[in-house]
């Protein structure tokens, strides 16, 4: 058992668990709405570094890593719950007061409720475990397993920003940076934005076919929708919107597999059948290629080549 | 800001949350049913440790603390995730699947079904955050605000047990020990048995007015309910349903601080108008005490004594 994604895979087979595989679980909740709920931690050292990041920061992207699989299942966010584990070097400070702050601005941003979780001791490193609840009227969460041969396959926002911006945080010299770029890099990897409306709109139109958040980075984000709807894709590696300032620093060779395997961008992912993307009105979203009948593969043109795109986004093992 | 307690009311006046003071969250589902839903969490070093328990056991004790919270409430338990951190020397050994077998061997017998959570790596602890999610008809969830003065307090099961488990597994020489009292008190411990029935009963017969589970410890618990509440209590010593093993190994001196003090016996304690006393038929509760006006004060009498008993429960900091 070697990776996050096997294991996964080896307790949803093991234990015939049928509601696991999309970025929310869907539950019914009355005759109209279907409730959608995600649990996702953080943790010290693996997820992120203290000297990186501020309190604030950090209660922020607790909260929004699960508001993006929210919006991923085009729902609306409802309640949260947060457990935290603080080793003794936080308990005295401020740091658990910033932590909330930072949670709470965003919570207040999308009018989520905080109704409980857990607070225990932790023996040397800080972690968090955020869990949100959301709605979505019955039956109409967008799923990752919609997508069919010949929609159109789009991402919304820029991609490989966040990636950028851990690079530079790696670097000491780098992240005291003052200029405009460095910090928007940064702040792409340490306060990224759940694209809430985006998500709602994409479901209420009935335009997106199937859907996921980029977490884990691109080219394992779309694998995970091929996987579960049992098709292929064709990305074209001209389309992909790859963020501007990463240009600033990064050789022209590093920015593509930057885009393709960087993760947490917490764009959107998503299918639109053909009929449908005289629909789509926004200008944030970038077509990036198409679903084909190819099931499991997906192909990447890049220039005169085309090559078997591997999952290669972030793994904890 | 010294305390666990004391951060949970910190947070909870800074941020004005209204649904947290229970063992879990109550929110509304449809017309008939409202849900609740608890969040626990158990940190390697801090609240167990991998030589003293087996990672069935552990899988077993992580759902069992969330469904002692939904018995608390007087509701039926339906689905739950499960957030894992891992380190490296857990990984390549079997322990991820024998903790989810010792889970799911639990989740069956209560008919709950795991939709969803996350796995991390972590740097060098394991530990897990456990959700439940439960039923319970609309406005009848019980709390711990509904005690008043003249109501009886009832606890189920014996007190003490867990805790004197924990003192055995503390010497390396008695954790192997093969005494069917040591094997049951560290049993206690490690395999808590959650009172989702009782719990049920107490609600659906209208004889609890509050309810918690004895988790932090008796003298910590009965002051939440009279927290809640607004009222104090009265404790009578020698009614208190000491375990009876712990008296194989313990100076009687010791048994009533670990049966007042002890933590994670996972019984419940709720009180009961005396007119409702009669309506109780289950051998397995006894009355240690009556609800009195006196508001915030806890009061145990021990023989000729009267001690004003101060909140003494396990505390993570």
């Amino acid at each position: 058992m070697k990776g996050e994604f096997e294991l996964i895979n080896y307790i949803k087979k093991s234990y015939g668990l049928s509601a696991i595989g999309d970025d929310c679980a869907v539950l019914p909740k009355d005759d109209k709405t279907d409730m959608v709920i995600t649990a996702d931690m953080l943790v010290e050292d693996i997820d992120f570094r203290l000297e990186w990041t501020t309190p604030e920061f950090l209660g922020h992207k607790a909260l929004a890593v699960s508001l993006s699989d929210i919006a991923a299942m085009g729902a609306e966010p409802k309640w949260a719950m947060i457990t935290i584990g603080v080793p003794e070097k936080l308990w005295e400070s401020d740091f658990i007061k910033r932590f909330y702050e930072g949670w709470t601005e965003l919570a207040i941003e999308f009018d989520v409720q905080l109704i409980g979780g857990d607070i225990s001791r932790s023996p040397d490193k800080f972690f968090v475990d955020s869990i949100v609840g959301g709605e979505v009227p019955k039956g109409n969460a967008v799923l990752r397993s919609g997508a069919n041969a010949g929609d159109a396959i789009f991402v919304s926002g820029r991609l490989g920003g966040a990636a950028g911006g851990l690079r530079l945080l790696e670097k000491t010299d780098d992240r005291g940076a003052s200029e405009d770029w460095k910090q928007r890099l940064m702040e792409r990897q340490l306060r990224p934005t759940p694209r809430i409306e985006l998500g709602k709109y994409l479901r209420d139109s009935s335009v997106a076919s199937a859907m996921i958040d980029v977490s884990d980075g691109l080219s394992s984000d779309i694998h995970h929708i091929c996987e579960e709807s049992a098709v292929g894709a064709e990305l074209d590696a001209s389309l992909l919107p790859i963020d501007e300032d990463l240009k600033t620093f990064l050789d022209p060779d590093e920015l593509l597999p930057l885009a393709l395997n960087g993760g947490e961008d917490f764009g959107l992912l998503f299918t639109v059948p053909a009929e449908k993307i005289s629909l789509l009105k926004n200008d944030d979203v970038s077509r990036i290629g198409t679903i084909t009948q190819n099931t499991g593969v997906v192909e990447l043109k890049d220039g005169e080549r085309t090559i078997a795109l591997q999952p290669s986004g972030y793994r904890h093992f």
